[in-house]
């Protein structure tokens, strides 16, 4: 990493001192829509020591965010009304106050939704745009990556060997958990997702089945990819996906429940899995989770899925938006399948 | 143990030569009723080497055994239509062609529901009536101990400090749960069961808060007897009890699924638990079970489980109903709450 003194941040003059910055204006009730959001043009606070300003360059919508809209008690607090969005986002260290970070080093934070923002330098971390583009680190090698990796191994428990089925299997973890747990040694990777393009696609990636839900129930497609049943299943839709993998499960199988995108714009609370009394006889195990309690694997994510990434031989894809004022559509276009791979939207 | 020759077997005159059994007569659709039992007397088969001739004295009843009226696969073969019911028993060897067992043995073994079973020597175990009564073995101190025991341990990992609930604690598999617990450090133990006298039982137990669950909803009175949540659920109910304990789960809280009671008669599919999407963010496990993949833990419960019930310490309530003839009523008491303990039937 590059050092820089204070002075670098110097000719004040060249800087922005504004940010347009999208705030939530209120609570959605099922889908969101447009007028849940509201970008506003405000100044920039002055940069303290210890700080650096950052030109985002690109940001990413996860559909995490949605629970993050409902005033809700959950394991990170929820958005609050007319206050800033937030998100992981790439950018550029336009001024610094720190001698972590130069103007001109690339860094990732958690101050999306925003063209610029001011961040301590401890909460920045360098990306290096010379071995994978922006978007990869708010993807497949950032906590995209990370979650798939976690939910296969600390979480999960996956085996060699193991029939493996993830749902929403064209998105951006979906399409990691597939080629990450091949590489783990699973015997039978398949995936679900909602058009045939992106089966075509999961097909390239290496998924030895795919289907589209939108073929016939889930259970039937299911069983036609997993003649032998399944082993693990990684959950990013949940509702019909998870009643369906119950019923294929195999003695002793295991799901990692990572995400419900079935639900999150449900307004009233949708039916559970009307199977799940079969996880007793067939001794499953069902676990949830979310990153925050397994950023401890990092490093071993790092030294042994990143270099794959950065070789290609994991391969990924990006759906990119334009302009911070299309950010909510981009968000929106999650819950419709608009996007294959990690979806971001480029300032 | 005892040993004997084979011609301990001596007085075949004096010994019965017939047996009475119940047999499955045709599928129950829902709850069972009384045609689909048929008592019959039938012949018993001659010894053969190896074998010993029991008379029973008492046999279990338990709610797994609906589930094996059913015609589907399972974790354990169905029953099939005119064959005999089994199930657990405790009876005295009255005849013997095996050196392990003499004449007056008391063995227990998994041919109940009759009044006499040939049984190989090496499907018997011994019992000692003079550490505890026969039904002992069939409740407490054998399978229905054990089952509590490993879901605790192996299946839910309960820790120290943990707050745990148990559904139909007032149970055979309940009742010891929630004993148990205490002794591997619960902090706190709540009990559901249907009716205030067994609410009362289970005070008188050493559980610390228990709630009748027809007194109103059960995530109300789990509620009032949890204020701080739950860490630990052991599910002998499912239904509207499980949906109550995800919403009233700490953070990483564990459940072992061991039973379903209420859903054991449905004529359709029940509701799943609406609520399951909350296991994601509250990071919890949920896993099922079935006894007969946690035998080996039975050597560690007799060395630290089955010491405190000889002693008194752990206490077990035992409903007995009497007569071969009066089994399937019994049997179908389970449903309606008809035990508080363990349920036996004396010959």
């Amino acid at each position: 990493m590059m050092t820089s003194t204070p002075s670098a941040s110097s000719a004040p003059s060249a800087l922005p001192t504004q940010t347009q910055q999208w705030v939530l204006a209120s609570r959605p009730k099922g889908m969101p829509t447009a007028e849940n959001f509201r970008l506003e043009t405000v100044d920039l606070p002055e940069l303290a020591d210890g700080q650096i300003l950052v030109s985002n360059t690109v940001a990413t919508v996860d559909p995490y965010m949605r629970g993050r809209m409902n005033d809700v008690k959950s394991y990170i607090p929820p958005f609050q009304i007319d206050q800033p969005l937030t998100g992981g986002a790439v950018g550029t260290v336009v001024a610094s106050k720190s001698e972590k970070f130069a103007v001109g080093d690339a860094v990732r934070h958690s101050f999306g939704w925003q063209t610029h923002a001011v961040v301590n330098a401890d909460e920045a971390t360098p990306v290096d745009l010379n071995l994978a583009p922006a978007h990869a680190y708010l993807g497949i090698l950032g906590l995209t990556g990370l979650t798939a990796y976690a939910g296969l191994t600390a979480v999960g428990e996956m085996k060699e060997g193991d029939t493996v089925f993830v749902s929403g299997a064209a998105g951006a973890v979906g399409s990691a958990v597939g080629q990450i747990a091949k590489h783990l040694g699973a015997a039978r990777v398949i995936g679900s997702a909602g058009s045939d393009e992106k089966v075509a696609r999961l097909l390239e990636l290496g998924f030895d089945a795919a289907f589209n839900y939108h073929d016939g129930p889930v259970a039937d497609s299911l069983a036609d990819a997993a003649p032998n049943g399944i082993d693990f299943y990684f959950d990013n839709v949940g509702g019909e996906h998870l009643e369906a993998a119950i019923g294929a499960m195999n003695d002793f199988g295991r799901a990692a429940l990572c995400g419900a995108i079935s639900q999150y714009n449900a307004t009233e609370r949708p039916a559970g899995p009307k199977n799940l009394v079969l996880a007793i006889g067939k001794c499953l195990t069902l676990r949830g989770f979310v990153l925050g309690h397994y950023l401890h694997l990092a490093q071993e994510f790092q030294a042994t899925i990143a270099p794959l990434v950065v070789s290609g031989e994991i391969k990924y894809d990006v759906t990119t938006r334009h302009g911070i004022e299309n950010m909510p559509a981009a968000f929106l276009e999650l819950f419709s399948g608009g996007n294959t791979g990690k979806m971001v939207v480029e300032f």
